[in-house]
């Protein structure tokens, strides 16, 4: 029988689960306020909870194929830190999309926060999908921070995609992301990040591309609104013959600020790295152009600003 | 009557100081192994010995219009450190073009080291050249280290071209350049690098556009062989409505590294910065077509690094 969901953390769920939606349905582990709600395995994946600390150990097996996982964590308690440690073995061969996310819902006065220490062991020729969504709302003033930390262990010829947002409310956010790569191993991520009034991001990627043919792709778009103030740091490290393009591209509105300091390294003759970069304003003539449809500014910049993080 | 130079320090001026050659005319300091060898100063610049530290006063008049300034600085003996601050008045309106550059010839053990430290004051509407060689060389096994700090501050409307060039047989480095932009200022900078062995090059640039409408164009091109290293931070703040655009393209050949960390802060909304980074090996495509005219691949290599320096 299925774990019966307070009005909020459906709310929450809505953000940060998005296609399909969540459901208690297949593996799942929904967490809330630091303690698992509910969760399910399948033939294929079996969520265990830690024994020695709080999080759960996801054991994907070698013939899981397109299968989902559905890990979504709630904090709806004011004053809250919850620090989990979620650890996934993904067999060779394995085809699987992880779905995680936390979405913080803040009524009161004190800081709420969660850090999700994530680590990903990525087997030979596995193919995993990650995608991870950030919300923060709720009416308080307490604060709304998450500091996710996510290690990523790939073997030979696997693939990574790495797709992570972080939509709005989120008052603070500090990201650690550390990407170990063997050979024939690619890898893909996409950042996108907006951050409204005084809230602060910073987010630092190394990427370490040890193994022969191993690639990288980074896209990083980012908005910041309001006096809010954002720094990239992504980093790429070629130790070996392999390739990688990192672009981040961002928009800045209003009075906030956003610094941008991609590091390429390469440590071998055949490590090709690109790296590109901007920073500006929002394209006055597309503004211009909807607002001769009858938007207001608001609106125009509404669009232009959903159309670039999409 | 002019000086009488030796041989080591003719050859050493041919190469850092290109075009026409270094002469005992017009405006200039020879600066010898810690000592001004000889100088001159014409009608409109006037050349003068610092009574408190090592170095010169260049006072560069409002009614300069393509004067050049020639100020090359020859260290010969082994084992020396030679510190200079050299200060650049430069009024209203001038237009001159300095010609700087530091050759090292160590035939000793001890380390030979030149650490020139440039201040620019640029006057409203002037327009400034300047060109630096760094170059060493010498059958001994002391090191040849240059470490140049450049601090420019530019006023209103002022156009600064910053031509500094590397050529070879430096063996540390480490540049540290800042510039400061008043309204309407524009900065041209292009740095060439050529490392190798076991050389070692770093270079920091922070440039601050503070004034409306000021605009930094930033070139950075080099080539890392052996087993040589380079790292490369240069790095864009815009305070007010400015435009930057950094590239910085690198070859590695051998066993060298190369690490580039550029830095965009845009902090005002109308701040536009643009960043574009590559390292690479050499483009095999040129390689096998230049050895098809007969070329050794060390030759072809050659044509190559050139053209992509120049």
């Amino acid at each position: 029988m299925p774990a019966l969901l307070d009005k909020i953390t459906e709310q929450v769920l809505r953000q940060i689960d998005s296609g399909s939606g969540f459901k208690q349905e297949g593996a799942f582990n929904l967490r809330q306020n630091g303690i698992s709600l509910c969760h399910g395995s399948t033939e294929h994946i079996k969520i265990k909870k830690k024994e020695d600390k709080p999080g759960i150990d996801v054991y994907i097996d070698g013939d899981t194929k397109g299968e989902q996982v559905h890990i979504p964590v709630v904090v709806s308690a004011s004053g809250m830190v919850d620090i989990v440690y979620n650890d996934f073995y993904i067999a060779d061969g394995a085809d699987v999309t992880i779905v995680a996310g936390c979405g913080i819902h803040n009524s009161g006065c004190d800081e709420s926060r969660h850090d999700g220490i994530h680590a990903f062991h990525v087997g030979k020729g596995a193919n995993v999908r990650y995608e991870e969504k950030h919300y923060g709302e709720g009416e308080g003033t307490g604060a709304r921070v998450l500091n996710p930390v996510t290690k990523i262990y790939m073997e030979e010829d696997s693939m990574f995609t790495l797709d992570t947002a972080q939509i709005k409310g989120v008052d603070s956010t500090v990201r650690e992301t550390e990407v170990t790569m063997g050979a024939g191993a690619k890898l893909y991520v996409v950042e996108k990040l907006m951050t409204h009034d005084n809230q602060k991001a910073e987010s630092n990627m190394a990427v370490y591309m040890k193994g022969e043919d191993s690639s990288a792709q980074i896209i990083s778009r980012s908005v910041a609104k309001g006096s809010s103030t954002q720094v990239f740091h992504p980093r790429a490290v070629g130790e070996a013959k392999c390739h990688a393009h990192i672009q981040c591209d961002s928009i800045i509105m209003d009075e906030a600020q956003v610094r941008s300091i991609p590091e390429i390294d390469a440590r071998h003759l055949d490590a090709a790295i690109i790296h590109e970069a901007a920073i500006g304003r929002i394209n006055n003539e597309q503004l211009i152009k909807l607002r001769t449809f009858g938007m207001t500014e608001e609106e125009a910049e509404g669009v232009i600003v959903e159309a670039f993080l999409n």
